[in-house]
C-alpha cells in the first residue's frame, strides 16, 4: 500500500466490528466513536445493511437502463430541499460531486474562476485538490483564489468592526484578485460547517453578504454539504438552511451512504438543463440500484429514528458540557460548532491564542483513545479537537465523551 | 434527475434482476448481457454478494484505522502484477484513479503536460474529462495534447508505410506540440483496448515506440486498465502484458468491484514514495473493509472459475464467428478486438469506409435488444458495434450472440 496512507494513532487501531456508536478492536476493546460522520445512522445500521445486501443480490447496473430505486431516491432526496432544488445527479464521492459542481458552474456561467475559504477541504481531484493547501498543486491554479474564513475567535479583525462585513469583504477581495487576472467568477464553493477551518459559526449576515458578492460578480453559489449536511449541526437537515443561504448547487457526500460510496449534486432544473444543453456527463456507478437503495435507507432511518431532532437535543446537551469544560481549562481557547459537530480550539496561552501543536493534539487524541473515545483534530493549525459522532449519539454517549475530555484535559494540566 | 441522464434505448429497459450473463426486465423477459464489463464475474455473483453483505454487517470504516481486508487485497492484487508494480492506492472510481495517476505523474516528474489518443475516454473529472472530446472543456487545457489512435483499418496512413512507426510518430508530434507551448511532459495515459477509438489492436512494435518517446521526453507511462484489464481481452490479465509495455502507473476501475465502486492506482514503490514525500492523498471510501472484501472476492472468482482461460477460449470462438459475419455482410468494414472485447466497424460503403450513423447503430442495438441480446456502440464516429460481455460468458452464449447479430444484419440487408 502506498506511503500516502497514514493512521490516526502511532499504534494504529485494528478495528474489527462496528455497531451503532461503538467500534471494537481485535482484543475486544470497545470505543465510543466521536469522529465518524460517514456512518451517521450508526455503524452497520441493520436497515441499511439489509437494503444493500438485498439489492446487491438482485441487480446492480448502471443508469443507462431505468430503475425505480434511483427515481425513488431522487424524489425522496429532493423533497428534503427547497422546491427549486429539484434535480439530482448521482456520483460516488464528495470529490466527484464537487468536481462536477465546478464543471457545471463553469459551463452555465461561461466563467472560469472559483473562490473558497483558505484551508478549506473539498476533495482530492486535480481541480478540487488544488483548493487544499496541504496539497502540492503549483501550476494551473490561476483560476482559484482563497479568502480568510470567518473565524471570530482567531481570525484577523480589528476590535469593534462589523465582523460580517469584514469577513465578507475578504471574499470580495478574492473575487477582485481573480478580476485582476482577467478571470471571471464561475462559483464560490462553501462548506457551511467550515470544518477544515476549525468548525466555525460565522457572524450573522455574513453568508448573505458573501453570496451577494458572488452573484454580483456573475458567479453561482455551490454549497458543499458533505460535512454540514444530513442533520450534522442540529436544527436543520442542511447547513444552508441555518444561514438563509439560497444555493444554486448543493453537493452531498460522506453520510449519504453510511459508508457506501454514493454522493450527489442537487441543483435547479434550470442549471441542470443549461449544463445538459452544452455538455454531457455520465458516471458508471453513480445512482446504481444498490447505491440508490442504500442512500434511500439512510434517509428513511433519519426520518424513522428522528435523527434530526436527536442531533439537536443531544447537541444542546453536548454544547452545555463543552461550555463547562471551556470555563474550567485555560488552554481551551474557544468552543465552536453546533449540534453534533464541534471544534475545541486549544491554545498554549489564552492571551496570545498561540495554537497547541499538532503533536500535542495527537497526544490528546491518543489519551482519549486510551479512555475508549475516538476523536480527531482539525483547523488550519490542526489545533482544534474535533467531535463529530454518528447521529445516533445519545445523551449518555455525550456524557461519556465529556467525561473522557475532562479526564484527558486534567492530565494535560498536571 | 438531471437531463444529463440518457438511456441506451428509446424505450428504455426497466431491468429488475441479474444473474450471471442474464438480465431480466419487469415483464420477465430475459436478455443476454453482451455489454457489461463491470459485472465481469457475472451479475449478482453469489460469492461477491456474500463478501459484500458479510463485511457490511461487520464493519465499514476508512483507512485511518488498519484493517486486514485492505492489506490482503493489496497483496493479492500486486501479486497479479510484475514485481516492481508492488504498491496500491485505493479509490472509488476509474475517474478517481486516473485523476490521481495524473497528479502523481505531475508531482514525480515535476512536469505538467499529458498526451492521450484523440477521442479517448478516461473519466469525467475536470482534468480527466478534458480528455474527452464529447465534453465542453475549452479553457485551461493547454497541458493536454491528443494524437491519432492506431486505427489500422480506418486511420490516416499511406499504403506501404510502417504503421507502427507512422502512428508512434503521431504521439511524438503531440509531445512536440506541448514543447512548442513550453510545457514538459508528465505522462501519456493509454487505454490499451482503445475502447473509445473502436477497440483497436495496434500494429506490432507501436506501443514500445510510443513509450520510448514518452520516456525520452521525461514523462511517465500511465496504463488505464479500466477497460483492457481483468482478463477482458483474453490471454493476459492486463492489457499491457500483451504489448510488452512496462507501465509506471496502472489504473483499475469498473470490473474491480463487480458493480461496487472500488478502483485503484498500482505503481512502483519508488513513484509512490516520491509522491508521498512531496504531496499527500486521502480517500474516505477508498479501500474501506467492504470495498476491499468485494475486490478480493472478485479476484478469487477469477482464479477459482479460471475466467482468464475462459475469456481466452470463448474469445477465440467468438472471434471465429465474427470473422464469418464479416465475410458475409459487406457493411461490416472491420472486426477488431480480442478475447471478450470486440468492435464491429460498420460502414455505409466498404470502399469509402464511410461510417454508419449513430442512428443506424441505435437501430441495430435496438433490434438486438428485441432479439434478447444487449450490445452497445463505440468509436470516434459511434459506428462500431461493441461486444463486451461478462467474463462468465460461455461458448453457447457466444453462439446466441452471433446468431442475433446475423439475424439483425440480415434485416439490415433487406
Amino acid at each position: 500500500m502506498g506511503p500516502t496512507y497514514s493512521h490516526f494513532y502511532d499504534e494504529p487501531l485494528n478495528l474489527v466490528r462496528g455497531e451503532g456508536v461503538w467500534l471494537f478492536d481485535e482484543q475486544g476493546n470497545r470505543y465510543l466513536d466521536c469522529y465518524n460522520n460517514v456512518v451517521s445512522v450508526g455503524h452497520c445500521n441493520p436497515n441499511v445493511v439489509k437494503a444493500l445486501s438485498t439489492q446487491a443480490a438482485l441487480l446492480n447496473t448502471h443508469t443507462r437502463y431505468i430503475h425505480e430505486n434511483v427515481v425513488r431516491l431522487a424524489e425522496k432526496l429532493s423533497s428534503k430541499f427547497p422546491e427549486k432544488l429539484d434535480t439530482c445527479i448521482f456520483v460516488c464521492t464528495g470529490t466527484e460531486a464537487n468536481d462536477l459542481a465546478l464543471q457545471m458552474a463553469r459551463v452555465v456561467t461561461g466563467n472560469y474562476g472559483a473562490i473558497v475559504t483558505d484551508a478549506a477541504y473539498h476533495g482530492n481531484s486535480v481541480a478540487i485538490g488544488a483548493m487544499d493547501p496541504d496539497r502540492k498543486v503549483e501550476v494551473g491554479t490561476e483560476w482559484l483564489e482563497t479568502f480568510e474564513p470567518p473565524n471570530t475567535y482567531r481570525g484577523p479583525h480589528g476590535d469593534g468592526e462589523d465582523l460580517a462585513e469584514f469577513y465578507a469583504n475578504e471574499a470580495g477581495k478574492a473575487i477582485d484578485r481573480l478580476s485582476a487576472k482577467d478571470i471571471d467568477l464561475a462559483a464560490a464553493m462553501l462548506d457551511l460547517s467550515f470544518d477544515s477551518n476549525g468548525i466555525l459559526i460565522p457572524p450573522e449576515g455574513y453568508l448573505e453578504k458573501v453570496t451577494d458578492k458572488v452573484r454580483a460578480a456573475g458567479g453561482i453559489v455551490i454549497v458543499d454539504e458533505v460535512q454540514a449536511g444530513y442533520c450534522r449541526m442540529g436544527d436543520y437537515m442542511w447547513g444552508f438552511e441555518r444561514y438563509n443561504v439560497d444555493p444554486d448547487i448543493v453537493t452531498l457526500g460522506k453520510p449519504m451512504g453510511a459508508g457506501h460510496p454514493v454522493a450527489a449534486v442537487v441543483t435547479t432544473r434550470e442549471i441542470a438543463s443549461k449544463f445538459a444543453d452544452i455538455d454531457s456527463y455520465f458516471n458508471t456507478f453513480g445512482g446504481n440500484p444498490v447505491s440508490a437503495a442504500v442512500a434511500e435507507a439512510v434517509l428513511d432511518e433519519i426520518d424513522a429514528k428522528k435523527l434530526l431532532e436527536s442531533a439537536t437535543e443531544v447537541g444542546a446537551h453536548l454544547a452545555a458540557g463543552l461550555e463547562k469544560i471551556k470555563q474550567r481549562f485555560r488552554f481551551v481557547g474557544n468552543v465552536q460548532g453546533s449540534g453534533l459537530f464541534w471544534g475545541i480550539d486549544l491554545v498554549k496561552d489564552p492571551s496570545t491564542k498561540e495554537p497547541m501543536s499538532r503533536q500535542e493534539l495527537r497526544h490528546i487524541t491518543t489519551l482519549l483513545k486510551n479512555e475508549g473515545v475516538l476523536m480527531g483534530s482539525t483547523g488550519r493549525y490542526g489545533n482544534c479537537l474535533k467531535i463529530r459522532p454518528p447521529l445516533v449519539f445519545s445523551k449518555e454517549n455525550a456524557d461519556q465523551a465529556l467525561a473522557a475530555i475532562e479526564k484527558t484535559f486534567e492530565k494535560m494540566e498536571s
